[in-house]
């Protein structure tokens, strides 16, 4: 499985946060890699408690479907997803904030943000990536 | 982090109480720290076992996004509510009865109601905060 | 069931937290009737978050024996106090620092410390109980 | 409450990295506030999925008690701790590999590690921690 690096993940995250200072909104930006594991997390000053792992749960379920957490909202209530959402306890939400990351084709990853509007938490996480 | 104090937790307490009596209803009152900790719990004569960690949560969940716990309600069911109520094991209330606590425009706090009906609950939790 | 009242549980909390400002010791105080189900809790400024809930586990764990909660710690890791403790997740503590509070020679319910040693969380809880 | 930034969260987040990196070995380091929320995480290249949460889980208990996680291990069968591990849900690490972090000698935050030994672990983070 091609993974994305920790200097990689760190980019990402660093040029996420900028944009979040652009936008002026407080946010928790998560990389996991193609697995879905946390690589790298910053939560900016002010930005809430819940934010680290809502953005985390983001993440990973961008990178275990390979697309972006919006496309899996509609489905949120399907028993498949609800499955998945009562085994990962929390760690995977299927809601707006994080985008996949690939390299040549492949899965590497996904960011994800929490902490602003869902466009906002998806506008950082796209900054990032593109970053790369 | 700014927070609510102990002395100014029992004040918002005994206030909401005595609204409670007013209104000729048995409430549980929590008051949490801007974390969403708790720091002082009543539960009324007769008021029904499930009512303290009712009004807990409710509190939580109105500190942890600073507004009403009622604005929450229609997002409940989205994924990244039910994540933060799957993490929180029943510790974060997305329902009517709860308000956030401000000091010089700083969140400090939250006080929920539970037992009553949802807009008891609401009525109760105000008139404690208005007494600080 | 008797029961201890609110207005009983107020004044057990309020001396023991004068006990505990007399000892020097930031900690949180709960009373619980005679089912283990919380009726007041209060976290003095400064003692952590885990010791409003700590408090209220020993003090359920008091009240569901109807002794000190320090006479079960030695029984702790036997299977039927880890199966308690397991379906009570957490909301069962079997340690030093809750006492059981008998009116007319029946059990009404039970206070708990947390946040001292578990000695200065079981005088509290003794002082507290010694004011009714 | 005070806490620490993100900026200084960084700063010794990368300080650890920079330790680890030295006794060549691959941990997940992570900064959690006073609270013992995350701040800030990352995981080195070929650390084990598992780390991340791991040393969150110690930093968060080094913050909880304000004294080094290792100071906790000897009491980690202990009632209290057996009930804060369980309200925790694994949040909540008594090992070595994580130390309090204090500021004009108060706490505002911890910092934790985990992949290596538990002594390599607590050397990364006391690393992290002189460098602020």
């Amino acid at each position: 499985m091609p993974n994305i690096t920790l200097d990689e993940a760190e980019r990402v995250v660093q040029a996420a946060k900028a944009k979040a200072m652009e936008m002026g909104v407080k946010l928790s930006i998560s990389v996991v890699d193609a697995r879905g594991d946390l690589i790298c997390m910053v939560r900016m000053d002010g930005a809430p408690w819940r934010t680290p792992y809502v953005s985390r749960g983001k993440a990973r379920a961008a990178a275990c479907f390979g697309v972006p957490s919006n496309d899996l909202t509609e489905r949120a209530l399907q028993p498949v997803f609800r499955a998945v959402m009562e085994v990962e306890k929390g760690e995977f939400v299927p809601g707006q904030g994080a985008l996949p990351i690939f390299k040549d084709g492949e899965l590497i990853g996904a960011c994800g943000g929490s902490g602003g509007t869902a466009q906002e938490d998806e506008d950082a996480a796209r900054a990032g990536i593109e970053a790369l």
